[in-house]
């Protein structure tokens, strides 16, 4: 951020007072431009013990698979937010059922939730940020091939809560990751 | 938002390639500027079967009390937050327990987290957004002067879960407000 979305003077970044970090601060029209993390919502869905995935067709991580996924908007829930980009990535008609993973990702300035849903059909309909969508068995899950470890982990613990038919909502971050 | 804050022309409101809702683009730099929920997180600390409010020393709900809590910053985790929070607003020692509530609340573009945490002394030291912070037995928690329904839908939760001392995540909506 280099000038002021109110007014188009410079930014100086400074510590506002009673404020304890540094800000985009407009001097000329006296506005603080906060930034704050994102959150990130989706769906896992499931038809006949089958998991729903897209293969991206953006960057970051073209080519690899998700669950569908995206920034959440103004004005929606979360669970509008994911129902919507199920919709939009695999159109998939989908019955939501409860929230099943909150994921702090500190490094990547999100949060990620991805709820459990029922899928109403095999039809799937994958618009222009998919390759393809596609349900998978479990045991056919493409774990070497999947974009994000919210993906990953929200996965693995649906793999294991199917042996005991127990779906508890599951909070914890994905810490920053190691270097290669 | 008015000026690009990449390159400081002017804006324009409209729908860019590939997307589906109104952005503002810069038309100059071919900067999107994108707008998000924000997240605020929360604490709700107990002392001996008392809960911890702060009298809000600041706008909105000016007087009224609150659980301490505020806008997630970039680069913390909820829980980071939540704590972070405590400190600068009630100046409370606190070990912090499971997430507690995560309410969505479209028409004020937020999502909120408040965890559960124990105290680990009585001593408060309330920083410069509260007028005063105090534990309350809770049968005097003063619900009629509470600041959001945020705080009070979660403590009407913890009021409930402590008749059967079990304390799961709850995941709700807060409705658009019934105009006065
Ligand atoms: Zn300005
Ligand atoms: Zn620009």
């Amino acid at each position: 951020q280099r000038f002021c979305s109110q007014c188009s003077a410079a930014i100086t970044l400074r510590v506002p007072p009673d404020d304890n970090r540094m800000r985009a601060v407009c001097e000329n029209c006296g506005a603080i431009h906060y930034q704050n993390p994102r959150n990130v919502v989706g769906v896992l869905a499931v038809w006949q013990d089958k998991v729903l995935l897209c293969r991206r067709a953006i960057e970051p991580r073209y080519d690899k698979w998700t669950l569908p996924a995206g920034f959440m908007e103004l004005g929606e829930t979360t669970a509008q937010g994911a129902m919507r980009e199920t919709q939009e990535e695999a159109g998939a008609q989908i019955e939501l059922g409860p929230l099943y993973t909150v994921i702090d990702v500190p490094h990547a300035e999100q949060v990620h939730f991805f709820y459990l849903a029922r899928a109403l059909s095999e039809d799937l309909f994958p618009g222009p940020e998919s390759l393809e969508a596609r349900f998978f068995p479990l045991d056919q899950i493409p774990w070497s091939e999947l974009a994000f470890r919210t993906v990953i982990t929200t996965l693995e613990h649906y793999v294991e809560d199917r042996k005991g038919a127990q779906f508890p909502m599951h909070h914890y971050d994905i810490p920053l990751p190691v270097p290669d």
